[in-house]
Parts: structure tokens; sequence; C-alpha cells
């Protein structure tokens, strides 16, 4: 016999730029958790409109209609540049912030406390604070993936990893692009900002000089015919051959809740509409100097952007860490 | 005012294992070729069934009903380790051969003479040549990319060259298996043969030898969900910083019809159902040692299978070298 | 505060056929169902294999070694033609039967007691039945969207209803077949079973024939380029005008909980992962006789096949007819 | 041997609206043509910019800056309302004009002369004419399809014709809209215009009336996750059973070059890239009424656009009306 006790109290979130993808996919998650409801959804060039998100009827208002100080937390999904103002207004408001924007984050030169919401490297900080800077969607696949390796000194002193990322068209936005319309990305597959010219790059490499790394960094990202989903396949030339392969991630990452370390190969099919990142390593055969073969996917609306945001969410308001979250 | 002057003879050539992609992507240009008219197309599955190939209805017969003594050139698709045996019956028969097999390529052991047809290296050879191997995709891809700078010394000596490499499911060939089907290939993307495990590894690694390069070569395939298409994104360190970056590319390629060297990112939008490789090079921006990001890109089933096939079959029979071939 | 008490007992259900799309949906949906847990999945050319199906590792067995006695439910996605016995079976142990294929269905000439799974036609019956016939995917997409007009003899008497259905490839099974191949179907759209010869017709004729309609039935099934999916879309002959064109649904499914009547048209992307059909009705404007286009969009696996069995199943157990049900 | 006498003359053309996706590929054939050449290609938004277009450069100007005078004949591919100003200024200009807007089509209420282009129907018209109404995609594909039905009177007097037709995104044009992002097309599929509301319905309508037709007819297009292609399934109502099916679309298009008359069912793979239309007729099994299923697929952007009009064009200039198409 099964027994559901009735929900007594939900507590009120906000999302701020709720009509994007990300915005869409918070809101749609909220819709299904068992202890936070959308206390309002802002969109405003479609103020107004409604939406069907996770079940739920919603109404986008204009930001400046936003009730931040009904909201014990708020998501904002602003663009980058727009975002880190209703940050302030909405502290100001009472309201605890998890900034999915660039504004807030490792090398965006902001100087608001704000630790970053890689919640498997900052669990403890994310916990106690009010404001948090969500990674952006790459840098989650990416420096998940190189995390035990960084902090454990395993990476070949003055190395290079080459990081090479592909990424479904949602991570481009909800923008109307030509570049974006089926008809232009579908049979197509392209690199883009060839040369470390893209702007997660710094958010990257200032984590890893957190962590102690001075290894060098090449990232070059592609744009993938799918909808969702991004996978990094990552050369790591190390500083010794490993024994046990996968040791640094089984060790590092024992009892999370969200992480795969897995001997199968990622494949995006893996991991979207979850909230996970699978990872797995390879010995490179036929080389001289030991390298790895790293590849770990993520969905880029769920951990990479909204998922791992409520992940970070539900620490600030005390809730289970998993509470709402695909797995 | 066009006058177009008849067509007096078109030299007969036949296709071994012409019901896969690769052999009806031959028996398609042959459709349309100015100067070769198809003699027999084999395949033993579907023989005595129609196709209708580049506008053409051929009927495909059984191998041992192939009249190879009527060809003056054969092209055989049938699959590695069952093609070579077939070269030398060709031969045998008076034809000539080009090989779209692995059977006779660098790296495969065989010591049956036959240049290897990466037309734009071995040109030479291949047009006093009875028998050519034809290249693999993947190494077409690749080795045309690197061509320039190995030949030069340019890579840094004890270097890692990293090619992550991303194909469309025609390069896994027209075989009915379970993670071809359109809904497991949709919306996925996945890399294979990680950490150095591809068949293709030793043809590319076997022909920079040649090339005088001691460089080790690290190889990650993916699949992609695209009918047509390879792109490689190649991480090279350098020697030394070169001062005109896409100078090795535009001296050693010029004049070549199927090559195009370019200052824009290569896309498989730009070169599927063309005979070309389309290639760029960029320097690598906030690294330590000199790196350059080299992307090629090529459709599969022509610059990487059947098109270079009658490229280097149209230098056997003495014909133009562009003959038939979509630029 | 959230409660939630602690799941006393969960009932042990077995599927044959579980390798198939149809069969790993059901395995998904039963490991997240929250009254019924997996006795055994049994997938004769798979078996001893494992995979992840609904984030629980499910290990094939053979049909032979399935344990039906210890099931109070067994769901067959076994073949057509090879199902049947296989309920008996079932039967003989002491399972009760939900059968996915045509065997027992309406016009499928079977002569064993099995009322036919629609379940919002027929609810009452399946509730207190020990096998249900459960719908084919055109089937459930049409005949749903049908009701309504059939029952209130709303069809222009003796008049044709012509539908054309477009379903994405996982309606063709999981059979690695060269027309299934991604290659083969992206970019394409072609129809089947052209002038009624596809073997769902008598199925649906059945049922209109039980509903009193003599109406003839024109069905033209096409496969669509997508994974999941079906879209009917169904040109239908009116008796007379209706003054308000979507009573007959509003009343004939309020309160339905898979139900969605929809002033807009709906589309796959509405209905995907859902336990729904979705359906509108919109007049046609410039013709003389009173016509209707009806629209109905089901997720070809869920409400098309394994969410229905498991609604159908739930009735069968005495759960709720919701339960574990993605809506 | 092979001898090509050189080209003497090629005849001037011009595109106005050329970066669509339309304008797009008539530069692309015009490029290939052996008789005509690009005298301009006018872009308003995208003036001074340059595109690659069938192998060949092209710089876009500003419409004003088109010299109109310079053109043997131009092509106004012009959004509908802005295209018949342009054709009267290009026929003052002494320019013959094939206007592919709906401007001057049938149903239109323009009143400048201008024949229909369904080239097969108005060959004779089109001859002698200096401008043409270049048909819709959608009316190209279902009145080629009904065309030896209405001449011959064969439909049932009074009788209702159900067009449902689907066509890849392109045919909504190159603009930059949310709902033709890849994200939102992709694994979709959804009716509009649903209730006979489509513009194109009156361009088919009065071509029918011409024809002598009184059939009511009803058409649903469709949007697929496809770049390319219409493909329409039409059910015909017919006064009388036919003994041979497809004898009257066998003897309308005898020689036809663009027409294939098929017994196996058309799909968007066998037309696409091509100036064809291919149709195929089936009786329908099991019903009262004598009906026909009539399919035909064109692909959009050629035989039901640019393909056409060039078709259209080259009789205006008095060249082989098969000239530079790809048949």
């Amino acid at each position: 016999m099964i027994v559901y006790a009735s929900l007594v109290h939900k507590l009120p979130v906000g999302v701020l730029g709720a009509s994007g993808y990300a915005g869409r996919e918070l809101c749609a998650l909220i819709a299904r958790h068992p202890g936070v409801e959308l206390a309002f959804a802002s969109a405003n060039e479609r103020r107004g409109e409604r939406a069907v998100l996770g079940g739920r009827e919603v109404t986008f208002v204009a930001p400046d209609d936003a009730r931040l100080d009904r909201a014990a937390l708020v998501f904002s999904a602003l663009p980058h540049g727009a975002s880190s103002a209703w940050v302030t207004r909405a502290r100001e408001a009472g309201a605890k912030v998890v900034d999915l924007s660039a504004d807030l984050r490792p090398g965006s030169g902001s100087t608001m406390a704000a630790p970053y919401g890689l919640t498997e490297l900052e669990r403890e900080a994310v916990q106690s604070a009010d404001v948090v800077a969500n990674p952006g969607c790459y840098p989650t696949a990416v420096l998940l993936a190189l995390l035990p390796l960084l902090v454990r000194g395993l990476v070949a002193p003055g190395g290079t990893i080459s990081v090479v990322a592909a990424s479904g068209v949602t991570g481009a936005g909800f923008t109307p692009r030509h570049d974006l319309l089926f008809a232009e990305v579908a049979e197509d597959y392209r690199p883009y900002a060839v040369g470390n010219t893209h702007r997660h790059l710094a958010e990257m490499t200032a984590v890893m000089r957190r962590l102690g790394s001075d290894a060098d960094l090449i990232f070059t990202p592609h744009l993938l015919p799918v909808a969702r989903g991004i996978l990094a396949t990552i050369t790591v030339p190390l500083a010794a051959p490993l024994a046990d392969v996968l040791a640094p991630w089984r060790e590092q990452y024992a009892g999370e809740p969200f992480i795969e370390v897995v001997d199968s190969v990622p494949a995006l099919r893996d991991v979207v509409r979850r909230n996970v990142v699978r990872i797995t390593a390879k010995p490179v055969a036929g080389v001289r100097s030991p390298t790895l073969l790293v590849v770990s996917a993520i969905d880029n609306l769920v951990k990479g952007a909204a998922g791992q945001a409520l992940q970070n969410g539900n620490l600030l308001l005390g809730l289970e860490e998993t509470a709402g979250l695909p797995a």
C-alpha cells in the first residue's frame, strides 16, 4: 500500500529571463519540484504571453513587475551583461540568487561575493552563500571531467590540454538567427571560435588556476545538429602513466548523485534530460608520452544550466540537493 | 551559340561491391561521367536487383558474373579482406584497378605494388600504375590537412598531433545494424575507438612515417547524426610560430582543383556532394608552445571514397583528372 | 513540510519481448512506477545481456526462463503471431495479461475473450478482465480522434473518412533494416501501404462498426524522419454543420486524465514522452458539404503502446489508472 | 574522344531577391547553366555581401543598383506584395520577367497579362509571353498531380478532393523565426493553416476552375523536419473506376522531361535537388465509391520554385526548355 502525505509548504522561487531555453527548462523543473513553486517568470519581450512549462501554465511578466520580494530564491537567466544588476536588485529585495549568466563567474572580473556553483567542487561554499554564479555549459562538462586530474596534480607539468567539444543548438540560445534555422543546421557540423577565442575559456582557465594547475588549455567548440547535449573529447598529457585509469574519478566522485563514472564511452543519448555528467577516461595507445583521452557528456540545459542551477538552489534553500532533479 | 560535339567512345569500367554507399556513389558518378561508362556493377546479396543510380538503371550481377575482361578499369568497393583477391582477378583479366578497401593501403602489410591514391601526394605514381590503393575516408581528411606541415618539417619534433574527427553515418556502411537505425542515431553524438584503437590509425601513421615525420598521432573518431561528411579538428604543436599561417597550404596546393584552402572555418555543408577537401588553420592564442588548430572537411563518400577513386581512375585511364567530378 | 510514506508492497510484473522499442519503454515506465516492479524481462536474441532502462539495470532472460507464475501481470510485446500462445501460457500460470501485439485485437479473427484496451472507450470492460488487447499505435490516434463523432452519429451517412497519418521510425520496430538506417530516413518522408493496404485498417474498421458507424475509411500512413510520435490528419464529412465544433470531444472526454482537447493545432512536440492524446477539430472553409478537419497526436511508444498498456495494466491490478504514467 | 565546342554567348539574366532560399537556388542553377549568366543578384539587407552560389562568387547589390536594362531576363524572388512593382520596372527596362512571387498568379486578383508558369500546362502561352507568373510550391505539386484527372473530367461531379501535403522548412523562407529554429523543428511535425486557410488555396482553386472542374478542394499543409521537399497525398473521388489507373498520367505527360509517372510510391529522397515531379496513383481498396490515392513529390526549391522558374525562363529566352536543369 502506498500513502503520500500532502505537501504542506512550497518555497516560492522566481525566474528572470524565463522565455529562453534555460529559463523554460528551469520553469519546467520547478513545476515538478516537490519543495519549490514558481512565484513569477519574467520575459520582457513576451510579457503577457502564456506558455505551458512542465505541465503548468505560466504567464510571463515584465521584469519590473516581478515580485522579487516574494521569492525566497531568484534564478536569473538574463543575458550576460544584463544579469548582475538584477542580482543586486533581487538581493536587496531579500532573495537569494542563482545567476546563470557569466556576469559573476571566475574570469569575469566581477568582485561580487559569489561562489562558483560547480556544485561538486564548491558544495560547502554554496551552502552558506546568498548568491551563486552558476557555471557555463561547456565549463561544466570540461571542468568536472578534469577536476580529479587537476586536484591530484596528475597533468604533465607545463602540458597542454586540448578540448574538442560539441554542443546542440540550444546552447546558442532561443535567438532567431539565420545560422540557427533548421535548414542551416541539419546535416551540418562545424567548429567555431577556433584558435582559443571562446568566451568560456577564461572561466575554465580561472578555475584551473585556482586548483593550482598551470596547464595550457585549448578549447575548440563545435555546433552539432541536435537540440540538446554537450560532449567533450579531451586529450590530457599525464605526468606519469596511471595504473588504474578511472581511479581518480571514482575517488573524487564517490557518492556523488549526479556524476557517472563509466567504463563505456559516454554518448549524448545517455545524458539528455538528466542532471548528470557522464565521464570516462582511456589511456592512449601507441604514443611516447603518457596520455589520457577523457570524454564527458552532459545535457547543456540540465546539468549545464537549469538543472545545476536548481541543484545549487536546493542547497541555498536548505533542501535536499537532489530534490526535483532528474538523475 | 552552343555546340556540343558528340561523344565518340566511352571507356568501360566496372564496380565490384556496388550496392554499398561507396559503390552506389561510384555508379552515380560514372553515370554522369563524360568519358567512362558502366560495364557491370556487382552486388552479391542483391544480384538480379535493379537500382537507379545517377539517373541510370543498373542491374546488379553476382561478382562471378562480372565481365572483368571487358572493363578497362575495375573499382573494388568490396569489404576489407575480401577485396585483394578480386584485385588479382581483375588484373589477370587485363583491367586496371582502384581498390577502395584497406587491403593494399600503407600499414596493411600488403606487398602488392600499388601506390597510395592520395592523389595530391602521389599523382605521378598513380599515373603510371596499374593498381591504386584508394585512401580511407578519415586518412584523406587528416593527411591532406597535415601534409603541408609534415613535408616542411614544421611539426614540433617529438610532438603529439591530436585529431578529433566526426563522420556521418554512411561512413559506417550500408549495414543494417541496430546502432545505425535512425531512432538510435538522431539526436545522438558519440566517440568510438577511443584511445587510439581505430584501424585507420596505422594507415595514417604509415604515411606520416614515409613523409619523414616522427610525430605521435592521437585519433579519436565520432559518429555524427548526419548522412554524409567528415570534419577533422586537429591540434598541431609547431616547431616554431608561423608568420603566415596558411602559407604552407597555399604553396603545397597551388593549382590543385580539389583542394580549397580558406580563411573561414570549414563546415560539412561546404563540402557535401563535392570532390573537395576544404582546409583552414588558425594559430592558438594564449598557450606557451606555438600551436595550430587545423580543420579539414570532406564528403566521406566523394573525396573520401568514390570521388577520389574516380580521380585516380581518371589518371589510370589517361583522362582528365577532373573529368566527371563535382568540384 | 513534505512527508512521503514508504512503499509497502510493489506488485511484480513481467515483460515478454523487452528488447524492442515498446518493451524497453515499458521497462522504463515500470522502473519509475510507484506500485509495480519488474519481475522479469525476456528477450530471446539478447538473453543474458544487460540494459539500463528507466535508470534500473535489467538482465534479459530467455522467454522460457521467464517466471510467469511469479508475475501478477504480464505484458507481451512479442511479435504479431507469436504473442497469443504466450498470452495463454501466462494465463495458465495465473497472471493477468496485457497483449501489445495485434493477435487479439478487433479484426484479428481471434476468439479469445479480451476487451479492446482503448481505455477511454472500454474502461469498465478492462477493469473486470484478465486479458486485454492493447490497441495499435495508429488506431489509438485515429479512434480516439473519431470516437466522439462516431458515437454521436455525426459523420455523414455513407461518407468517407480520409486519414493521413505520419509516424516516427520507432513505429517500425527495433529491426535492423536497410530502409530504417539513419542515412536512409533523414531528410526523407514517404507514404506506405497506399490504397488501404495497412494491417491496422481492419482494427480501426472493426471498432467503427462496433460503434455503429458504416463510414468508409481510407488510411494512408507515412514514415517521418523523427524517432517518436504519430500525428493523424483526418478529413471527416459531417451529417450537418456543428455549432460548437469541439463540443463532442469536450463532452466525451470530460475528466479524462490522458486526453487533451485543444483549440490550437497539435504537434508531435506537444505529446512526445507523455501518455496523452491531443486532439483538435476545425471546420473546413469554402466547401459545399460540411466537413471537419480533425488532428490528433500521440507518442507512438507511450499512449500508442507502452503507456496505454500500463494504463490498462493499472486497471487490471486495481491500481490508480494514472499511476506511473507521464501526463 | 570527346570534344566540347566553346560557348560563344551567354545571355545575361538577373535575380531580384537573391539571398532567400529560392533566390540562392536560382543563382546556383544559373552558375551551372550553359546558356545564361548572372548579370546581377540583388538582396537589399545583404547588399555588399558576398556568397558562393553554385561554385561562383556573387556580390549582392541593392535592388536600385540592379542594372535591369542589361538583363535579357529578370527573375523576381521578392516577397509577395513587393514583387509586382519590380516586374513593371524590369519590363520598362526591356527585360522579360519570371515572377516567383504570388503577385501575378491565378487567384491573386492581378490584371497584368502573365501566363501561369505551370510549364507542362501552359507551355505555349509561356513561349510567347514577356512575363510569367511562376507557380507556388504546393500548387505545383498538387496541380501537376491532379491535372490529368481534371482535364479528362474523371473526378466525381461535386466531389471533394482532400490534399494533405508536407513541406520541408525552406518552404517557410530564410526568415529568422523562433518556430523555424533547428531545436524547434527537429523531432517535430505539425499541420498549419488547418481548415482551408492557406493562401495557396486560391491559386489552386482558380486553376481548377479554369480547367472546368467544380470539385471542392481541402488543403492541409504540414511542416516537416527536413530542409527540402514537398510530398502531397491526395484523396480523389472518381466519377467511375479506372481500368488502367496510371493511364491518364502516362497519356498527359508522355515525353515530358520533368515528370516521372511511376508504379512505386514517391518519396522526398527521389526528387530532392532535381527539377522533377514524381507521381503515382493507387486505387483505394475496401471503399464503396471509386477513389484514388494520388501521391506527388517535388523539391520545393527546384521544381517548386527556382527550377521551374528557369524552365520558364529558358522558354522565354528561346533556349532548350531543359537547359541547365537537373533532371
